[in-house]
């Protein structure tokens, strides 16, 4: 983890500007024996430039040997321990799908599910229904009223939805009210402290005013929460940083997280690609001292199992990249937030390939090209995650010097 | 360290088979300026293979600069930090000499020493006795009887021998008896804690009866005791790892290590060779999840001086691991504990060769061959010893993505 106490003892006010650029699931593997994994293959003259007149590296997103979830792969790009700093399923799910979750706000993950006359759970998962037919139950919930609690409630997926609690004094010790079997009744919400029992109240109000909505509504009749968290009150960027930071990323979960953290977010749509993700950070750059810019599709594909789509995703990428040269950051950091192997179709854990270019003060290495072999040789070594925003700071002239 | 709290949560009960090969003091140095170390001397075409196929890096066993024992060097291959877990050393010689150590034992390493007719110390290692001299007292303090204690007791070399206490309510914490200078009596076994009184008691009674069986047996015409410890209470494999895991070694240290952490102990001889041991693997191969290999004879020969040897013992490895291949492990570990150059003739600091082969998803490097040098540029890096089971589980598919 980035030292805070450290940086917010030698971070300055002033200094350069920042560019974080994460292409998500950008690590991958070699397809047969003996070829280029997808960055090697990929045609990028732009990012191999940088390569060559900057720092390469591998980056460990959370330890050896660890996959991990976009939620604490980001966090670890952004200088915070994952092991340290977890953020609550309900939270992740919540932001996932983008409501807002704010300083002691609750969020919660729903399933619907389908209960017998007697109340019985038949199917935890509401027949697994289409999203469209969530969405008309998540309708029926919107305008449940409880005193005391504003309730922001909204489909995730099919038979899953997630809902945020705003008001005074509200607390996520709240068990499960998924039984986590059928031929039970859902559980009521149950304080795990006594902090949490006036919370535990509402939600249980709620969930008797949604039973009764539900009624008749087959198969998804009813419906249970889980994962209920706290706003995780990260230590915020312009504190630990001094740095007045915003997100360009399409996707709301990457959004969300760069917003635990504090960074603005930018407005962007589900169609943007990336060089109108680019053009975006172009017009926010002078207000800004550091941006991360998301792109999605890099992992997208490596789910997929697509080698060359993946391929084809890191070509446009440095296709648009003379966009983001022009603004000329003082520091500039491509990287990924975890590998995804075309070949794996998954996260996977391998270190991901990171390019550090800050003219000012890069250490030139031995690289020809921005890939994963190049990277294992070059400047930056293997190191944690965690390590980058020192970095960045560093070469952005943002921290003093420590002890005389 | 593996962290523990999260290989558990991630660690799946399925998946892969992982084989761990270790040759002892496996890393060498070049025996003359611009020579070859002792693997990179070593003909393994076998070794080389893997090496160019799969990942390679060095292992860094306890800390930078710190040459481990063998005790330490193993826990670390392992996942145990060994700056964490200490293993007494009254557990380490009694498990080397073959004797069991199980929860809650005590184990207790002793000196047979010379007295004067008043009891004082005249020699501290009874003229340092041969072995068979030593075993010859170890004989007559076999039968001791002391009731609400088992006790076991065996020769470990010339004046030394070791004993396990095996009873209810036995605890460690007590001081030498050796009083580390001539010219004064043995002292009696104190408890260092008040709940290791009956413990001393009962060592005292045993005392007693060492030095009426001992009389007139100069010069080894008594003993003392030191290194108290109990079984140290590992994690087990089982629990933090859900492996069935087994050893197959010569030597009854690395079995003893093994046990202590879980593995079952695979019967061998004094007399196995390599290829003896690996047949021994592939005999129960089907039966477990993790099979760590224990190969003693490179240490032993670099610890002689013998670079020659030590290539050839090398060199045998590689011949028979054809064996080990035919298993078709999805991950092939090889490495050492620690390494033991010939020109050093002990155990060095020197970050060890290590091998990572499987198939489905190791990253290929530049190396050509296993050895050193081609270790500096792969894939892994330089890293703590106690990452490779995290990676080893994590290859094997075993290991869950962390957070969504």
């Amino acid at each position: 983890m980035a030292n805070f106490d450290l940086m917010r003892r030698l971070a300055l006010e002033e200094g350069g500007k920042i560019l974080l650029l994460v292409m998500d699931g950008l690590g991958g593997l070699p397809r047969e024996a003996g070829g280029p994994t997808e960055l090697e293959a990929a045609h990028t003259p732009n990012l191999d430039r940088l390569a060559r007149e900057g720092s390469v590296g591998l980056s460990i997103p959370v330890a050896r040997g660890i996959a991990p979830g976009s939620g604490p792969a980001h966090l670890a790009l952004f200088g915070y321990d994952p092991l340290v700093y977890e953020i609550g399923r309900g939270v992740l799910e919540a932001t996932g799908i983008g409501l807002e979750v704010r300083p002691g706000d609750v969020a919660i993950r729903g399933n619907f599910c389908t209960v017998d006359e007697n109340g019985l759970i038949t199917d935890r998962r509401a027949g697994r229904i289409s999203t469209e037919e969530g969405a008309k139950r998540v309708a029926l919930l919107k305008d449940i009223q409880i005193p005391g609690v504003q309730i922001s409630i909204e489909i995730a997926k099919e038979y899953r939805f997630a809902m945020v609690l705003h008001g005074e004094g509200l607390h996520g010790a709240i068990a499960d009210t998924d039984p986590q079997q059928t031929g039970v009744a859902p559980l009521p919400a149950r304080a795990l402290e006594p902090a949490a029992e006036k919370t535990a109240a509402l939600v249980n109000q709620w969930l008797e005013e949604a039973r009764k909505r539900l009624k008749g509504q087959e198969p998804a009749n009813m419906c249970t929460l889980r994962g209920f968290a706290m706003e995780p009150g990260l230590p915020k960027y312009r504190d630990v940083y001094k740095l007045k930071a915003a997100c360009v990323a399409v996707y709301p979960m990457y959004k969300g997280v760069a917003s635990l953290v504090g960074m603005d977010v930018i407005e962007t749509t589900a169609h943007d690609t990336t060089q109108d993700q680019f053009n975006k950070v172009a017009q926010i750059w002078d207000q800004y001292d550091f941006v991360f810019c998301h792109i999605k599709y890099t992992d997208s594909r490596g789910e997929d199992g697509d080698f060359d789509a993946k391929v084809k995703v890191i070509e446009g990428v440095d296709a648009a990249l003379p966009t983001l040269l022009d603004l000329k950051p003082d520091v500039l950091i491509v990287t990924g937030d975890h590998s995804t192997p075309a070949t794996y179709r998954a996260h996977s854990w391998h270190p991901v390939p990171t390019l550090l270019w800050a003219p000012a003060t890069h250490m030139p290495d031995r690289a020809q090209a921005f890939g994963e072999r190049e990277c294992m040789v070059g400047a930056l070594g293997q190191f944690p995650a965690t390590d980058l925003m020192p970095l960045a700071l560093a070469h952005a002239r943002r921290l003093q010097k420590f002890g005389a």
